[in-house]
C-alpha cells in the first residue's frame, strides 16, 4: 500500500530477462540454504520460495466483493477461484445485492471494528510462515511458549499501563476462554475434600457457568451469584472463587471482588478503547486475550498473568495436559500484530479503537435520547492515563433496558424491531435487558443503528408500526 | 527454489525506475482495495504489502548456523538479528560447536524427520497470511472449522485409504491431545448417575490416564488396563470406554478393542511412513492429528472422525466450551500443507516419509542384532494397499528390551550409556523396557545410534566399559 503500481508485460519481459542473464553471470553469490539474497532497499526483493504464497495472498485481497464481503485464500473455491464470502444481509456472486428486509445482527461480540486498522496496515501485519517453521512441540528452551511474544505482552501492557507484569509470571491459552477453566482448576485444586463454590457477580458473562457446569468436576461447582452467595454464607468465603469482570461483560461497569477469596480478574475489555485506563491492575490472577486488544477473535489467543509461582504451574499444566501448549503458527502472528500494536507507543491502534468505539458510542446516545421506551447505561467520566485526559467509556456493549411494564421480554421486542441482541437472561438477568453488540464491523453497526433510529421513530409516532 | 537467483544492484535499479515510469504513465489500471495487479508468469510477481514479510522471512531462513540449528523470525533477537537456535548438542553463535559428551535425546515424539520434505518443498508449502485475515470467531457458514480444510483432509484418508470418511462428521481439535478428553466426555456424559470407566491395554500412552484423572470428572473415572479389568468385571462392559491407540504407541503394534464396548481409536501413526496400511478403518470414533502425518508438531492440530450425530455433537460442544473453536491461522497453515500432502498422490510425501523411517530401521535392527542384552519388538510383514507390497511396520519408536535379569531399569542402563529414552513405567509397563523416539531430526537419530553403537559395542568386550 502506498506504493507505486507496477505493471510488468512484454517489454519488462523482454529487459528483465536481460538484466537476469547479465547479472546471474556477473554476480552469481550462492550461499545458505537458498543463496544468500542481497538487494538495494529501492529495488522489488528478489524473492524465492515465498513469492508464490505472497502473489497468492495480494490476488486474493484483490477480489473486492462490492465492498461487502471478502475472499480468503482458505475460502471456498468455485471454478479454480477463491468467492466471496459475503457480509450479513449481502448476497449475490460479488455480495452487491442487500436484502432491504435483513435485520441487524447485534448478538455476538465479533471485534471486527478493528479490521480497517489492520487493512491501513496490511505492510507492517502480514506474516510468511515456511512450511517448516517451528515443526517441533517446543521451542529452543524447552517451553511451550514464545519468549519473544512474552516481551511483547509485557511491552503492551507496560505501554497501556493496564496491568502489573513485573515479577509476574505468564501464561498463554486458547484465547481467554481456555485460561477461565484452566484458572478454577489450579485455585480449586487445593481442596481435595470439598469441592469450590464458584461465583461470578449478576449479570455475567455465561461461559464461566457454562465451563464449570461442563467440565462437572469433582473439585469445583458453580453457584451462582455472589451478592446471593454472601447473604447466605456471610462466614464462609475461604472456599470461594469469584469471577470479576472488569470492565464488565455485558455492561461496561468497573467491577471489585465483591467476597474478598480468590479471584480471577477477566480483564478482557480493560483497554483504552472500551474504558479509561485509571491504573494498573495488580491482581494475583488476570486474564486477557487478543480478541479484545487487536480485533482477532478468530487467532484463539489469550494469557494470564500470575502473582503465585504455584498457581502458575498449575495453570501451566492445565495447558500441557488439554493440549500440550498453543499452535506456534499463532504465536507467530501473534507476535506480528503485537509489533504493530506497540508502534508509536501505541497510538495509531488505540487511537483508531477509541475513536471509531466514542463515535459509536456518540450516535447511539443519540437515538437512545429520544427514547422513553428503551435506555442503555450510564457512562461515568474517568481519567484515562494512557490518552492522558478525562473520557466517558465506551464499552463493546449497550445493555439496553425495556422500560415499559409490558416489554419485560426486551429480546422480543428488538427482535420485532429487526434487531437481534443476546439477551438479558443469557447473563443470568431479567430478560427485561438485551445486550446489544457495538464492536462488529461498520456495516453491521449501520444497520443497527438504521433499526434502532426506525424503532425509536416508531415509538414517537413518527412513522406507523408496520 | 528450482529458481534462477537473481540479483539487483544498481544498474536493475536505474532500469527499473525507467520502466515503471513508462509502464505507470501508459498501464495505469487501479481497481479492487489495493489496485489489481496483473502479471506474466515469467516476470517477478508485482507484490506490495506481502513483501517486505516475504523478504523477512526469507532472509531468517537464509541464516544457516552451520547447518546445525535454525533461526525463525519468531526466535530471539540480538543487536537487531534474529539468532540461530542450535539443534541439541551443538551450542556457539552459529551452531558450529558439537559438545562431544552429550547424550542421544530420544525422548519426546517430535516429528522432525519430515522437516527435510518441507524444506523441499518450500514454495508450495509457505503461506502468507494478512493481517486481516479471518478476524471473526466463525466462517461465512457459521461454523468455526474450514470446509475446504475439510474436505482436504476427507481427500487424505481417501487417498490413503486408512479410514472412512464417507458419512461421517469430522470435528477439529487443539492436536489430537484434545480430542482424546472431548471423546471421553462425549461418550461418557450419558451416565449421569453412574461414572463411566476409562480403561487401556498395557503399554499405552500416558495421557489417557493423565487427562481423565486431571480433569477429575464426576462422569468418568480411569482405571487402568483392559485385561486387568477384563478378569475382574467379565459381565460389565457397558460402561466403559476404552482407548485403542494403532499402531500403538509405545511398541508399534497394530491393536483392536478388548472389551468390545465404547472405543476410541486414536490412530495418531496409521499412516503409510508407520505401518502397513492394511484398509480403512471403520471404527465409529477415530482420532489423527498432524503432528504423525505432516510433522507439525507445533501447529497442534488433529482431528475426529466420528459416526454418530450425537456423539459429534457432544465431541463439537466440548470444543467450544473449551476454547471457542481452532485459530483460523492455524485452519489456514494445515490446508496448505494439506495440499501439498496430496499432491502426486500423496506419493512425494509417503515415500520421502516412509523411506526415511526404513532406513532408520535398518541400521537400528542391524546394531541390536549385534546384543545378547537388549531387545527390540518383532515387526511383521504385511500388505500395504497404499504402496502395494508386502512391506515390514516401521514404527515411531523402538521399544527396547533389557534381557539381563539384573537390568530391571533399563532407562538408567541406557542413560550409563549416554542415551535419554522414556521409561516403561511411563506407560504402565515395566521399567525392564524403555522407548526410544526414532522420528527426531537425523543430527537426533544419527547421535543416537553411535550412543547405541558404543553401548553394544562395551557389551561385547570390544571396548573398555568407561
Amino acid at each position: 500500500m502506498g506504493k507505486t503500481k507496477k505493471y510488468c508485460f512484454g517489454l519488462c519481459l523482454l529487459i528483465s530477462v536481460a538484466i537476469n542473464i547479465l547479472f546471474s553471470i556477473n554476480l552469481y553469490v550462492g550461499g545458505g540454504q537458498w543463496g544468500e539474497k542481497k538487494h538495494e532497499d529501492s529495488c522489488q526483493p528478489v524473492l524465492s520460495w515465498s513469492e508464490k504464497a505472497a502473489a497468492e495472498a495480494e490476488a486474493v485481497a484483490a477480489i473486492s466483493c462490492s465492498g461487502h464481503g471478502r475472499a480468503y485464500v482458505d475460502g471456498l473455491v468455485f471454478e479454480g477461484q477463491p468467492i466471496c464470502e459475503c457480509f450479513d444481509c449481502y448476497g449475490g456472486s460479488d455480495c452487491s445485492e442487500l436484502s432491504p428486509e435483513c435485520s441487524a445482527d447485534a448478538d455476538s461480540g465479533d471485534p471486527l471494528f478493528l479490521e480497517p486498522f489492520w487493512m491501513q496496515h496490511a505492510t507492517e501485519s502480514a506474516v510468511v510462515i515456511s512450511g517448516w517453521h517451528r515443526m517441533s512441540y517446543r521451542y529452543a528452551d524447552y517451553t511451550t511458549m514464545s519468549k519473544e511474544l512474552e516481551n511483547y505482552i509485557r511491552k503492551i501492557h507496560l505501554l497501556v499501563g493496564n496491568a502489573a507484569t513485573e515479577g509476574r509470571y505468564i501464561v498463554f491459552g486458547i484465547g481467554s476462554t481456555q485460561l477461565l477453566n484452566a484458572a478454577v482448576y489450579a485455585l480449586s485444586s487445593e481442596n481435595s475434600s470439598s469441592s469450590s463454590n464458584v461465583l461470578a457477580s449478576i449479570p455475567f458473562y455465561p461461559m464461566y457457568k457454562a465451563q464449570t457446569a461442563f467440565f462437572n468436576s469433582e473439585s469445583f461447582e458453580f453457584e451462582g451469584d455472589t451478592y446471593s452467595w454472601q447473604s447466605n454464607n456471610s462466614k464462609n468465603n475461604e472456599d470461594v472463587i469469584e469471577f470479576v469482570t472488569s470492565p464488565n461483560n455485558p455492561d461496561g461497569e468497573l467491577k471489585k471482588s465483591v467476597l474478598g477469596g480468590k479471584t480471577i480478574y477477566d480483564h478482557a475489555y480493560y483497554w483504552p478503547h472500551f474504558t479509561p485506563i485509571t491504573g494498573p491492575s495488580d491482581h494475583d490472577l488476570m486474564i486477557f486475550t487478543l480478541s479484545k486488544l487487536t480485533g482477532h477473535a478468530g487467532t484463539r489467543f489469550g494469557w494470564a498473568v500470575i502473582k503465585d509461582k504455584d498457581v502458575y504451574e498449575k495453570v501451566l499444566n492445565y495447558i500441557s495436559i488439554a493440549d500440550l501448549g498453543i499452535s506456534k503458527d499463532t504465536q507467530l502472528r501473534v507476535l506480528k500484530l503485537l509489533k504493530v500494536a506497540v508502534e508509536g507507543d501505541g497510538k495509531p491502534l488505540f487511537e483508531f479503537a477509541y475513536n471509531t468505539m466514542r463515535e459509536r458510542w456518540d450516535r447511539l446516545t443519540s437515538v437512545f435520547s429520544k427514547s422513553t421506551r428503551f435506555s442503555i447505561q450510564k457512562r461515568h467520566p474517568l481519567h484515562c492515563n494512557f490518552f492522558n485526559e478525562t473520557r466517558l467509556a465506551s464499552p463493546a456493549y449497550a445493555w439496553v433496558k425495556c422500560e415499559r411494564e409490558e416489554d419485560d421480554d426486551c429480546g422480543a421486542v428488538l427482535e420485532a424491531g429487526k434487531i437481534i441482541g443476546r439477551i438479558g437472561s443469557t447473563f443470568s438477568a431479567k430478560d427485561r435487558y438485551t445486550r446489544l453488540s457495538l464492536i462488529k464491523s461498520k456495516y453491521d453497526f449501520e444497520l443497527l443503528l438504521q433499526r434502532l433510529t426506525e424503532l425509536v421513530l416508531r415509538e414517537n409516532g413518527s412513522i406507523q408500526t408496520m
